[in-house]
């Protein structure tokens, strides 16, 4: 089904993406603000469900690259998205049928439309993470081998790279190198792909989806409702399912360096008992929970931070001390589960020792 | 007049590049190699004065780029410069008349030979530096006003990048970047200029001259006869002008790092008679010449560290102790020397706190 995606929808769908962005994909304050700028010029956008995506049409996904903790300071021009589109267009010489988020987590959610809305051209409710990721590879459009690039790069200066490698993971690193030149943060354009693919790769409706997470977390607030049982409402009958509450407590400290083009660190929560500790380690996203020796959650898994109270996500690059957090977990989508997905994105593509599933979650939900 | 250049003339050019690299530009060793690979195939190449290109043609350079200690232990396939070049006119939508060295000095007197067979086309007589420099807007290009970009960069894996931007300081940025990421060195195709152009804004004859500058060397050793006197004939009738020795004695210490993507240090001669002590500063070629507080030659004027036996160009990365070694210094051609081209390649652009020209070097010859 074809629908329209307005002005008013966009803080219900910032909330929602920030939860599925596991703690990373970037702040989405700042996206939501320039998606409204864009749309107020460009009116409401067209949003296509991935099965309607004609075989043959191109699509281009966009996005912001970059550490978090950059591009919360570092704030686009608001052009950068659609030179990069129009970019990979040229050198492909036909024009985009639309546009797709390659991550529905964080700033990633509203940086398509900000593409879209300034190219004229429809986005794909549906992306290649189903939630947030640190690299251009990490992409189920990578696991079912769709090649990257040609890719764009374009920065706040009028700069564009093009580029072009056989290697998906060179095009991460090639690409990395380059946001970090640009000053740390980009916006691309990347997986060129007809619709056909598009709709055998992606993962379907999480477009949608972030702000129907966001709309929970908002009338929760509004009811004095438990947060926890409206997400997990909305989640229930999707690919997700329910999430698990894992943990509740103070952070206590914060670990954190923008290093390598990513912002890496680890952030410790004391449970309000005071005996458990729970370690979060992150790259840009939340990589894996644990408390003491106990793995309690792992990528691809989602570990979203949301405030106690307000139920509000947390961002890895929001994260302070005294902070008083509620710790959930998502399983990821079955898709994001294979084998050849789990070595693209799984804990040991990030140097974790660690298997997944992780074993059971014994002293869960303190 | 259209010239031929064949294998035959390959090793006095290394050799006469080597001296106008000026120290850097790369061991044309290598590079040597690989054009009579691609000349064997490929046959003489067509050379074309730069007074004889027609004004409408299009002229692209080619290039290494990197530091030069990794380009003599990361050798290229060989497609590269070829690949560089094609992206370029992929771009532009239009093919190469001809391809142009955008310096004569070092390893970059013989890549754009190696393009220039691989993609059969002509190579211009002339280039951007009249000798090596280690920066891509450090070209008589740039001085005039030449937009460096689109230029690609090509890496051994067949990776491509396309990089555009208004500002031929940030090409230089993001390029160097890119090639650091390739792995320290790469092959690149940039400043695309009509003829008309061309002829405005290059150094004429520098390919030639490095030929003759080579044969001098090499003439100069069959006849036991002093090499000095054989350069200074082929340069007195040039731009450049006769060559000045400043020091002969023994190299002491080299203090070097491959940092940034560039090979930076200082080397110390010690005059034979025991009491001067030479300081040679470098950013892949030699920037300055200092005996105590004396600055006896600076940028962009060369400074060539030669052999004492054989008048062998000893370049940066070839530095050794122990070595005898005599220094002469050549002047940059007027067209480098203008107010407009010192701001963009004088000593004040590499951090030197020094005037071009330096005070007269009244210890000189030692």
């Amino acid at each position: 089904m074809t629908w329209e995606l307005r002005i008013g929808d966009l803080q219900d769908l910032a909330r929602g993406a920030a939860l599925l962005g596991s703690g990373g994909g970037g702040d989405p304050y700042i996206g939501r603000l320039m998606a409204e700028q864009a749309m107020r010029s460009a009116g409401p956008l067209v949003v296509w469900d991935l099965d309607e995506v004609p075989g043959d049409a191109l699509v281009i996904c966009t996005a912001m690259m970059g550490a978090p903790t950059v591009m919360v300071e570092k704030i686009p021009a608001g052009f950068e998205g659609a030179a990069a589109l129009r970019a990979v267009e040229r050198h492909l010489g036909r024009r985009a049928a639309a546009t797709m988020p390659m991550e529905c987590g964080g700033i990633n959610s509203m940086m398509p439309l900000v593409a879209a809305a300034r190219a004229g051209v429809p986005v794909v409710d549906a992306d290649g993470m189903g939630r947030a990721f640190p690299e251009l590879q990490m992409e189920t459009f990578h696991v079912f081998g769709v090649p990257g690039t040609p890719m764009a790069i374009a920065g706040e200066h009028g700069d564009v790279a093009l580029l072009q490698t056989p290697d998906n993971y060179r095009m991460e690193w090639l690409a990395r190198g380059i946001t970090v030149r640009m000053g740390g943060a980009s916006l691309i354009a990347e997986y060129p792909m007809d619709g056909q693919t598009a709709r055998r790769v992606s993962i379907p409706g999480t477009l949608s989806l972030g702000a129907r997470l966001g709309g929970a977390i908002r009338r929760a607030r509004q009811r004095h409702a438990d947060p926890l049982a409206e997400l997990a409402a909305v989640l229930r009958p999707t690919v997700y399912g329910e999430p698990r509450l894992i943990f509740e407590g103070k952070v206590e400290d914060v670990l954190r360096r923008t290093t390598g083009g990513f912002a890496r660190g680890t952030a410790q929560v004391r449970a309000f008992s005071g005996s458990g500790l729970l370690t979060l380690q992150f790259q840009n996203e939340h990589l894996i929970a644990r408390c003491d020796v106990e793995v309690l959650a792992v990528v691809p898994d989602l570990i979203c931070v949301l405030d106690l109270e307000t139920a509000e996500p947390i961002t890895t690059e929001g994260l302070r001390y005294g902070q008083r957090v509620r710790v959930i977990t998502i399983r990821a989508p079955e898709i994001m589960r294979s084998p050849e997905a789990l070595e693209v994105f799984g804990p040991r593509a990030f140097g974790l020792d660690v298997s997944y599933p992780p074993a059971p979650a014994a002293g869960a939900a303190r």
